[in-house]
C-alpha cells in the first residue's frame, strides 16, 4: 500500500460516498504515512467561488481528517490536498494530491498542474422521479418510421412537396438540392393509429413507457422544426387520434413522454413564416410588427438571423424572451395544454441550449401535475457540464430529473468492441455515480442508440451475440432503459438517415427480439435491478454488474471476447467495496464459472447467507 | 413574270403534284422565255443512283417539257435543270435552275452549288390508315400523371426504392445522386383504373383515341426503360385491369395505341439484369451464356456496353439480332401478344434507331390484324431523313403509316410567337405536302406538345388566346390531332420533368378546356377537315387554313398579333392555286373581315356557288 493515499470512492477516505445535499457534511480522511509529512491541507472551493485552505487534523496519526460543511449552496465543489514536507535540511516544500481523471484514487505530484481537482456535487433537492418511471422500460418511437395503422397503409394528409417511400423496406435518404439543402422531405407514413395497433407487440416485449420523437406540426419527417406547438402533425393523425392512442396506452399501463423542442422552431413555422404559408404578412420573417418578431434575433432583417448550429431552416429562439417563456410554460401555454391532455413527461431536446431558468420554468409547470417526469438531452456528465461558458444546474434540483445516458452507450460499445478494458467502464461509471445525486443517477434515461446515433447492431458489426450483451448492459445499469425502435428487431443502419429505417414488421430477427425481451423480463422480475445498489466487478477481460439490496441480488458477468473465458473469483476486483466476502462470491458462482464467447453468466438469489 | 421559271407546286410545271407511286410518270414543264436559251436539260437521279441527263422538248415554244418515268423503284429522286445559252459571240455556256429550299419556285444561278435539287418522293404503296384513325382525335396520356382510380388514391404496388409524391399538386422533380444519376424514381400513382374513371371526361372533350406512353414493366415513371415487354407494370394495375380499360374505351369508341420501345431496354430488365433482380446469374449482364447476351453489344464485358445516347441505364439492343426480332414481331412475340390483346396500334419510339427491316417486320405483324395503325417518332421531314448514314424508308410503303408531326408544333410556335411570317409556315408545309405521299401526310400524328417538349402554354408565355390558336392549328392541319394530357386544362411546365405534372383535376382552366373542345368539335362536325384538300392562305400578318372538297369547306383565318387585323381579300396569297376566284372568296368573307388580336375568323359552308 502506498504511504500517501486518498480515494474518493471509499468511505474510509470520504464519507458519505457521492453527491450530497446542501448544508451536509463530508468527512474527508487523508492517509500520509510518511514521517517527512508535517501537515496536510484541504483546498476546496465552490465552482467559481472563493477557495478555502483548511489544515486537516491528525492527532499524531498518519490519518489527517476534516469534516467539511457544504454551506455555500448548491453547485459543484472542487478539492485537492496539499502535503507539507520537510526535507533533510529542514526546508519546507509542498506536494499535491488530486484526481487522475474522475474520482477514485489520486496521485501525488510536485506541481499542481499535474492533477485534477476532485468533485463533490452538492444539490438542493432529491429528484425522486415517479415510481412508474423508475421501474419502467421505455421504447423510443420515431413516429414516421414505426407503423401505419390505416387500412392499406394509406398515408394521412401527406404534405405538399414531399415524397412518400414506395416501399417500407426502402432505405431512407435525404433528397437534396444542388446546394445540399433538403429539397423535399421524405415520409414512410407511420402514425398514431399504427402505434396503437402495435400495443400488443409492445406489451409482449415488456414495454411500459414510450418516448415519442416530436409529434407537433412541422415540415420535416423528424419534426424538430416545429411549425406549431399547439397542433398535432396531421400526417400522424388528429388530436383525437392522439387522445385515443394515449388512452389505449394508459389502459395498457404504458406511459408516454414527448420530445420538447424549445430551442428553435422551423423556418416555415407559424412563428417565423419564411415561406408565407401562414399568411403573406404574418410571422417574424415577414413582419417586423409580428408578435413573434421579438422571439428571434435578427442580425440583419430579415435574412440574417441566429439559427441552431447555423442551420437556416431552424431559427433559434431567444429563450430569455418573457412572451416565449409564457407561451411555453405559462398557465395557458404549450406545456399546460399537453400536460393536461394526459402525457406523462418530457424529454427536453438540446437541453444545453436552454438556459437554466427556462428549464426551471418548464419544471415548475410540470410540478403542478402529479407524476410527470422531466428528462434532458445531455450527452456528457451532466453534473459538471459547461455550456455557453456557464456551469449548468441541470441535476442540482428543480431542473431535470434525469438525463439521457449516452455515456452508457459509449462505454458499452467501447467495452464490447474490446478496445477498452472492463476496468475502464467501471472507473467511468463509478465517477458518474459519485458525481450524480443518487436519484439522478437512478433516473438516467439509458440508451444504446437513438435517432441521433448509428444503430447499435451496425456498430457491433452485426454481431447479434454482442447485441444481446448490449441489451443486458442497457437494462442492468442504473437508470431507465429505453430501446430504440427496431433495435430489438435487428434493424441496422449507419448515421442519419440510415438509422431511421421503417420498422421491419415482416422481417423481425427472432434472436435479437428474444435477447431484448429476455433482459427486459429479467429486470421486470427483479426489482433490485431498478431499486438496488450497483457495483461493477471486473477481471482483465470480464465485467460483472451486481445489483443488490439487503435481500436480493442479480449478478451478471459479461464476456465481450470471441473466446471462452473462465471466471476466477480470486481475480475479481471492484472499485468500491464488495458487500460480501470473496468466499461468499465463490459459493454463489460455484463451478458454473465458464462464460461462452460474447456471452453472459447470470446469478440471482439472496446475496447474504 | 420572270422569263425563266419552274415551280414544283404548280401543275402547269410539274404534274401531278407531290409524291408518286413507283412506275408512274411526272410531266415536267420548264419555261425559258429567252431567245438566248438554246435548250434545257433535266438532270435527275434516284437517291444514290445514276444521274440521268435528259434533253427536254420544246417544239420551238418557250416551254420545255419531258414526261419522266419513275422506273427505278421507290425512294427519293432529286432533280434540277441545266439551261444552255449562247452568248453574243455564239459561245455556249450553262446556267442552272433548282430549288431555293424545299419545293416551289426556284432560282437561276451560274453555279450548281448555289441551288438545291428538287425532291420527288416515289413510294411503293398507299398507306391508307384505318378510317377510325384518320378521323380520330387523340389524347396522349403519360399514365403515371393522369388519374388514380383507386379508392383514396392508393398507389398500386409501389416499387421498391421509389418515391411517391405527397400531393398531386407537387412539381415533378428528378431525385439524383452525387453523379447526377437518378437515385430513385418518383411516382404520382396514376393508373388504368384512373383512365377508365375519366372516360366521361374524355368523351365530353371529344376524344376518340388514346396514345398511351409506355405501360410495360419498368423501373422508371416513364417506362422507356422496359424491364419486361410481356408484363403490364403492376403500378398501373394488372393485365386484367388493362383488359378492362381497353373494353371500356372500345365500348366508348375510343381506340388505343401503345408506345413501342424497341431500341433499348432498361438496365434492370429481365434481359440485361444489371442489379440481379431477375436472378443472380440471369440476364446478359450477369451471364455470358444468357439467351439475352447476343441482344447487346459489349465492348468490354460486362460494364462497357452500347447504350442509348450513352445513357448507361438504357442498354441498346442489336436490332439485327434474329432472336430479338422474333421475340418482338414473331408469331409468339410481344406484338402478337398485345395486338391479340386488342390494342389498336403502336407509336414506335425513336424510329430513327430502328433499322428499316425491323420496322418492316413490325409492320408485317400488324398487317395480320385488321385496322391497326403504325406510327413512328420522327422529328423532321420523314421523307428524306438520313439516320446513321442511311436514307430512311419510313414512308415509302410497308413501313410506317404516319409520323409524329413535330414540324407542325415548331411552325405553329414560330408563327404564333410572331417571329415567323405566315408565308414561312405556308412554304414549309407545302414542301412537306409535296414530299409526303398524300396518305402519309394525312396520317400525320399532329401535336403541339408531348412528354418530350415544353408545355405549349408555357412556350406561349401563358397566353391563353394563343393557346386556342395553337389548338386550332393542331386540329385543322392535315393529320390526326393528339392533345397532350393537361394542355386542355391549362397545365404549364418547362422541360422534362416539369412538363409531366399531374393532371390538375381540381383546377381545370375552363377557357383552355373550352378552346380545345371547340376545335375538336369543329373537326368532328366537318369531315372535310380530315378528308378534304388543304391549302394555306396568307397575307403579311394573317394565315388562313382552307380545308375543302367538291362540296364543303372550312376556312379559318389566324391573327397571331396583339392588335386587330383587317382581312383584305386582295392581299391574300397562296402557294398553290386557290380553287375559287378571289371574287368568290370576297363573297364568302363579306364584311366579316375583322380579326381580333390573337383571334380567329371561321367560315364554312359550300365553297363553290
Amino acid at each position: 500500500m502506498t504511504k500517501v493515499y486518498f480515494n474518493s470512492w471509499l468511505e474510509e477516505y470520504k464519507k458519505p460516498f457521492g453527491a450530497i445535499l446542501v448544508n451536509e457534511f463530508i468527512s474527508f480522511k487523508f492517509k500520509a504515512d510518511d514521517p517527512n509529512v508535517t501537515g496536510v491541507t484541504l483546498v476546496i472551493a465552490r465552482d467559481g467561488g472563493q477557495s478555502h485552505t483548511i489544515k486537516m487534523e491528525s492527532y499524531g496519526t498518519a490519518i489527517y481528517h476534516f469534516d467539511y460543511f457544504f454551506n455555500e449552496g448548491k453547485g459543484v465543489y472542487f478539492y485537492y490536498f496539499e502535503l507539507h514536507y520537510l526535507d533533510a535540511n529542514h526546508a519546507e516544500y509542498t506536494r499535491y494530491y488530486g484526481a487522475v481523471a474522475g474520482g477514485g484514487p489520486g496521485k501525488l505530484v510536485d506541481h499542481l498542474e499535474e492533477i485534477n481537482a476532485y468533485q463533490v456535487t452538492c444539490f438542493e433537492k432529491k429528484e425522486t422521479a415517479p415510481k412508474w418511471y423508475r421501474k419502467g422500460v421505455f421504447y423510443q418511437i420515431f413516429p414516421d418510421r414505426f407503423y401505419n395503422g390505416n387500412p392499406k397503409e394509406l398515408v394521412n394528409n401527406p404534405k405538399a412537396n414531399t415524397f412518400i417511400y414506395g416501399s417500407k423496406e426502402d432505405t431512407p435518404m435525404y433528397i437534396k438540392d444542388e446546394n445540399g439543402d433538403i429539397a423535399r422531405w421524405d415520409f414512410f407514413g407511420g402514425n398514431f393509429k399504427g402505434i396503437k395497433a402495435k400495443i400488443p407487440y409492445l406489451k409482449e416485449l415488456g414495454i411500459t413507457g414510450i418516448y415519442l420523437n416530436p409529434i407537433f406540426e412541422a415540415r420535416s419527417n423528424h419534426r424538430y422544426d416545429t411549425s406549431n406547438y399547439l397542433n398535432i402533425d396531421p400526417i400522424l393523425g388528429t388530436e383525437e387520434d392522439f387522445a385515443d392512442l394515449l388512452d389505449a396506452l394508459h389502459q395498457n399501463d404504458i406511459h408516454v413522454i414527448l420530445d420538447g423542442v424549445f430551442s428553435h422552431v422551423g423556418r416555415n413555422s407559424l412563428y417565423f413564416n419564411y415561406d408565407g404559408a401562414y399568411g403573406i404578412d404574418k410571422g417574424a420573417y415577414r413582419n417586423i410588427h409580428s408578435q413573434y418578431y421579438p422571439w428571434f434575433t435578427f442580425n440583419r432583417y430579415p435574412d440574417e438571423y441566429n439559427s441552431w448550429w447555423g442551420v437556416k431552416d431552424l431559427p433559434e429562439i431567444n429563450k430569455e424572451n418573457k412572451e416565449f417563456q409564457d407561451f411555453i410554460f405559462g398557465s395557458a401555454g404549450v406545456l399546460q395544454k399537453w400536460n393536461k391532455f394526459g402525457i406523462d413527461g418530457w424529454r427536453l431536446d438540446v437541453a444545453d441550449e436552454l438556459p437554466d431558468e427556462f428549464i426551471a420554468g418548464i419544471r415548475s409547470n410540470l410540478d403542478q401535475f402529479a407524476d410527470k417526469v422531466l428528462l434532458g438531452e445531455v450527452w456528457e456528465d451532466a453534473s459538471n457540464k459547461i455550456s455557453y461558458g456557464k456551469r449548468r444546474q441541470y441535476i442540482l434540483g428543480n431542473h431535470l430529473q434525469g438525463v439521457m445516458n449516452y455515456p452508457l452507450r459509449e462505454q458499452a460499445l467501447a467495452f464490447l468492441m474490446a478496445d477498452c478494458r472492463p476496468e475502464t467502464i467501471a472507473s467511468h461509471f463509478t465517477t458518474l455515480q459519485e458525481n450524480y445525486p443518487r436519484d439522478i443517477f437512478y433516473n438516467s434515461f439509458n440508451n444504446i442508440g437513438t435517432h441521433d446515433t448509428e444503430r447499435i447492431l451496425t456498430q457491433l458489426n452485426g454481431d447479434k451475440r454482442k447485441l444481446s450483451l448490449a441489451f443486458a448492459l442497457l437494462h442492468l445499469f442504473p437508470g431507465v432503459p429505453c430501446v430504440y425502435y427496431g433495435d430489438e428487431a435487428g434493424l441496422t443502419g449507419g448515421k442519419d438517415p440510415d438509422n431511421r429505417k421503417f420498422f421491419p414488421w415482416d422481417n423481425i430477427e427472432e434472436d435479437c427480439y428474444e435477447a431484448c425481451r429476455k433482459w427486459i423480463s429479467l429486470r421486470a422480475e427483479n426489482p433490485v435491478i431498478y431499486e438496488g445498489d450497483f457495483l461493477l466487478l471486473y477481471t482483465e477481460r470480464i465485467l460483472g454488474v451486481l445489483r443488490y439490496d439487503a435481500e436480493d441480488f442479480v449478478l451478471v458477468f459479461f464476456n465481450p471476447t470471441n473466446g471462452l473465458q473462465v471466471l476466477n473469483v480470486a481475480e475479481i476486483q471492484t472499485l468500491r467495496p464488495l458487500p460480501i466476502a470473496k468466499e461468499r462470491l465463490q459459493a454463489i458462482i460455484g463451478r458454473n464459472n465458464t462464460i461462452q464467447e460474447a456471452g453472459t453468466l447470470t446469478f440471482s438469489g439472496k446475496l447474504f447467507e
